[in-house]
């Protein structure tokens, strides 16, 4: 902890356990809207916001991805902080490779955003955040969220015709997103961050099954909706692509690769070959984060080589029903 | 450190790193031969000698699956430490599964053998230990040289017509055992404890090389030393048995699983067959010992869950040349 004002403020990225050694996740702080509507506070307008995050983070990877399918990359502006996270936090370094700078605050730490969004606040300063440039303020910190606003609220401004949550099917994306959650993009930190072996082994029961159900599912159908790419496809994928060179070793998920299963495999391969997922992935940001960052799970801090994973190889998923994005984005450049 | 005598007396199991963040393996202390030679101070006997080892430990492990393979179960007796080590060095918790208590000394702690042995004894207290009961001493604490003793000098006491050691490959014996020592069996050692980058590097670049290379060679013939089982394969079975559950991921050797190479895998599972190995397996020991035993890698000594490994599956080896030391078993039986 890292006491900045009254109250708390934990610059830590949330590693809490219970008294019985369960990883509890805290809650997100800012959890405001854009919306597509002439009376919102906070309207979709090109150069208005900024989102702050780390390519190590799964939930701020879930923005950039979001953020890159829609061809949003000039509307809205990005600064990636230090994949390092100290006892001081996030930070900008921006003299480091795949870093920027914050060019909204000049600030040194992510926290300074936190506090000019609010001198007040408290909690845990984490990524993704988006920065409204208008009110000078954090309008939102939950990835989830974060996502669900660039998907519904920017038609006018992204590029591409993608919809990565069509109306008719929000709350079949919204019971998938609810369903993965727990045991798969928090389980693998349920995991890690376990202090006991009881809860270590509850997390490991319950992320293995939901990631044998899903395989199984996905053995039929291209995407987690069936023949759609959607903002659950995104959630899954931050999570996989990170796991075989991360959570396997360093948070000891390790009953099987996801290399190693028969649909999970090809079904990671055809997100990240989906145009505009790749260069959102940088590994080494994702494996200097993990390993360097929790000593108290990495105590020497030394980053493990992990598998070379062939994302590029061929994934063979275009046979299933399901339309990949690139399509229609193809289709929105001949319009 | 545990001083018990003047001089060190080190009852950790060798985890020291240089200045540099390399590990380096201490010498082992006690080096006498037993020989089938009337004016040797060692002879082979049938219940004279006994041995000391640990399930957990691949080096004692050697020396089970040699007496084993051998049928010396009657002639020398065993006893087995508790897998958990703490800072006074292996014990002796007859009540724990697996385990046994000391029938020579009745003793606590395996540093007390090494005492009577030697009360101004210095150096790591180790398994395995070959103790002598007629001169009340440890012969030998180096496992190569215990397996090559009981390959050599008991032939009149093994129940099974097993040469592990023919004498005119010898040479070529002990240079497979000198060539995947350091790479291989020393090498996960290096790896796990490590702690510095740049040593851990250069030890996964070695153990990942080596690997490679044997799975080449053992596309073409069943064996280390070709068509023979020898000591060499019991120097590979001993680490490769553990790799998947243990080095792969507490020691970050985790570029691949034993069980995604095409050779090394069902080379692994053919030694796992081989009657009489089997049972000198006990996966429960070796997990339990590495995850909690080492607080400086692992510091919540939390038991990673780690792949079922499928070792009763089919090897499909049989084909290659080479002779299973199954075959010369039965036929002793029959002779």
């Amino acid at each position: 902890m890292n006491m900045l004002v009254d109250g708390e403020w934990r610059t830590d990225a949330g590693e809490y356990t219970d008294d019985d050694g369960s990883f509890e996740r805290q809650e997100t702080t800012f959890r405001d809207w854009i919306r597509d509507d002439p009376d919102a506070r906070f309207q979709p307008e090109a150069g208005r916001y900024h989102l702050y995050v780390s390519y190590a983070c799964p939930w701020a990877h879930r923005t950039l991805v979001t953020r890159a399918l829609l061809g949003l990359e000039d509307a809205i502006s990005v600064s990636v902080v230090d994949p390092y996270r100290d006892e001081d936090g996030w930070q900008f370094t921006p003299e480091k490779e795949g870093c920027t700078a914050d060019p909204i605050l000049e600030a040194d730490y992510l926290r300074e955003v936190y506090v000019a969004a609010d001198p007040d606040v408290t909690g845990r300063v984490s990524v993704p955040v988006l920065w409204d440039r208008e009110e000078e303020t954090i309008v939102n910190n939950e990835s989830r969220e974060i996502m669900r606003m660039l998907a519904t609220a920017f038609d006018d401004l992204a590029e591409n015709d993608i919809d990565l949550a069509p109306e008719d099917r929000r709350e079949e994306i919204d019971d998938i997103l609810d369903t993965i959650y727990e045991p798969i993009n928090n389980g693998v930190y349920r995991a890690g961050f376990a202090t006991e072996q009881e809860p270590y082994d509850a997390a490991v029961d319950d992320l293995f099954a939901a990631l044998d159900h899903w395989d199984d599912v996905l053995a039929d159908q291209r995407y987690l909706a069936g023949d759609r790419f959607t903002e659950a496809d995104i959630a899954m994928f931050t999570t996989l692509v990170r796991f075989d060179n991360v959570y396997h070793t360093h948070f000891m998920c390790n009953v099987q690769y996801v290399r190693e299963y028969a649909n999970l495999w090809p079904y990671l391969r055809d997100l990240y070959q989906t145009p505009g997922v790749a260069d959102t992935v940088n590994m080494d940001h994702i494996t200097e984060h993990y390993y360097t960052t929790h000593p108290d799970v990495n105590p020497h801090r030394i980053v493990a080589r992990g598998p070379d994973l062939a994302f590029d190889a061929p994934h063979d998923r275009d046979g299933l029903e399901g339309e990949s994005p690139t399509g229609r984005q193809e289709a929105s450049v001949d319009d």
